[in-house]
């Protein structure tokens, strides 16, 4: 089977396009046929975690696609079935944190930027009729991260105000759709008025640049929550503009890790901090019930065939896109 | 009647004995005639908060007397009963944060160190009959903050592992037998090697040095929960030793208000920073009915009658004390 292979030099330069070994499952494995397969920033964290003297390594963390071949011990999974894949490996049930052994399909393990991937049969839900192949690829590890975050950690309630810093990232639009899904009131920021467009025309009440100072740009208006993965650069201003009571979300730090916080400030406001990455299986398998039961259609930036990976990552590596860049295999 | 009266200098020599007018109550108020009256360090923070030009203020937020008249409409409440009283005016039910109009009472409002005070009926509890009137005219706002930091905010439950950095205050002896209360396995930090024997006879599991490497002194055990308020100085210290998924309280700064924190680090742990001051009416009668059950006796370092109140204030300035300072009236 041909996949997309990382080896050899660090960065986009060491991935390559080769055969590689059919698979087999073994017991309680499913065999995916993949369809398409989504990108996401984990992919390209990789190109460098992954060593030069590592063996190669098929990188991508979602996808989906047809099963092909079934282990033993498998059930109500059959061959033919259409699926999307759940990437977390080893963490079934809602607990506070993941178990000590939980991976993600493509690091240290062979990923789904392949013909075909290996998977547990119960990291796998039946893909929603509503949803395209591209919608169903680009799915699991954005909607499940925004999931945990928005529904386990935040506790999101219709009557609340959301704020959610950097629009941009493919976390942020499903953010947003669930968000909007149970009847709260969503404000968004990016730097880009394209990305602030397009968040108002997906039901965002407000969108403002996220360079303006926001508390002016809101009018005062303060948040029950804001779900913010932007980090160091806008965690000042999310923490700001939380209501006494209210709820900071922290998932991401893609604009830097440390950050001040003034202790006396948050403890008199009664605030609370609460940090989420990824999900459970449990979490995963509620998502996918959530986006069948309010017809939530991922956000697709961008598709490109496998052969064309370069431009893929560089689209996501430049912060170009709104929602999620793909692959078809 | 005679009272404890700030007024023209700031600071501890801003204060004198003296002559004030005796009160009367309004509807649904009473007025407690004081025996006992606790010192916490928002009495040293009034002293500097309480400017040179406004009016004379009588001092304090914690006392217990018995009830000398009641307004109308006042239900339940007769003279001669002996009460406990909550300084939190506003703040009635177990909500997410006060009110804006919450007050605590010792400023901007007349306090406790006084013959005689003016609050609303509701904000007063029966003294349990296991504590002497010393006891109960210290517990009010040191056992309320660790009330709801460690029940409403932290949920502590019996089979968690509790850390209390600086068990010193008033607040951290309290979060101490709390916590003991429920059956938890708790261990404490101070500076003092004689605040850690202090801690290890009220039953702490475990007593280090704040200065140590916590981790190796704790053999690399981590918490399900740290109840913090020493602030900047041990806070990195705090959100480290927490286990995947654990939780730091914070509701206390005395050592620095404005410290860093690693968001990355926070969200990968799942972590949660939660703060909390004080706690409501509700809360406040929960935690007398808690010290009764578990027949809790306040820690108290040391009462001073009256008169001596510049060494009572001295006491707390200098951190000297474990457990609370109090004056006889």
């Amino acid at each position: 089977m041909k996949a997309l292979v990382h080896e050899g030099t660090a960065g986009i330069n060491g991935l390559s396009l080769r055969k590689m070994e059919d698979l087999e499952p073994k017991s309680e494995e499913v065999i995916v046929r993949l369809k398409t397969a989504g990108l996401n920033h984990r992919d390209l964290f990789t190109l460098d975690r992954h060593k030069p003297a590592d063996p190669p390594l098929i990188i991508g963390s979602d996808g989906a696609g047809i099963v092909e071949a079934v282990g033993e011990n498998v059930l109500n999974i059959h061959v033919g079935d259409e699926v999307i894949i759940n990437p977390g490996i080893g963490w079934e049930d809602k607990t506070n944190a993941p178990p000590q052994d939980f991976t993600i399909l493509g690091h240290p393990f062979n990923g789904t930027f392949a013909e075909q991937v290996i998977i547990p049969a119960k990291n796998t839900a039946k893909k929603p009729k509503h949803l395209s192949w591209e919608e169903a690829g680009v799915l699991s590890l954005s909607a499940l991260t925004a999931y945990r975050a928005m529904f386990t950690r935040a506790k999101i309630k219709p009557e609340m105000k959301v704020l959610i810093p950097g629009i941009g990232s493919g976390v942020a639009t499903f953010l947003l759709q669930f968000a909007k899904a149970v009847g709260a009131t969503v404000y968004v920021t990016s730097r880009s008025e394209e990305k602030c467009k397009k968040a108002i025309d997906l039901g965002a009440n407000k969108a403002i640049d996220s360079n303006e100072d926001w508390d002016k740009a809101l009018d005062g208006e303060k948040m029950d929550l804001v779900i913010e993965s932007v980090g160091a650069a806008t965690f000042t201003k999310s923490l700001n503009q939380v209501i006494p009571g209210g709820t900071v979300v922290t998932f991401g730090a893609s604009a830097g890790d440390v950050t001040q916080i003034n202790l006396r400030t948050f403890f008199y406001g009664q605030l609370n901090l609460l940090g989420s990455t990824m999900g459970s299986n449990e979490e995963f398998l509620e998502m996918v019930k959530f986006v069948e039961t309010y017809k939530i259609k991922p956000i697709v930036d961008r598709m490109y065939p496998l052969s064309e990976f370069k431009q893929a990552f560089r689209r996501i590596e430049s912060s170009a896109q709104l929602g999620k860049v793909g692959l078809i295999i």
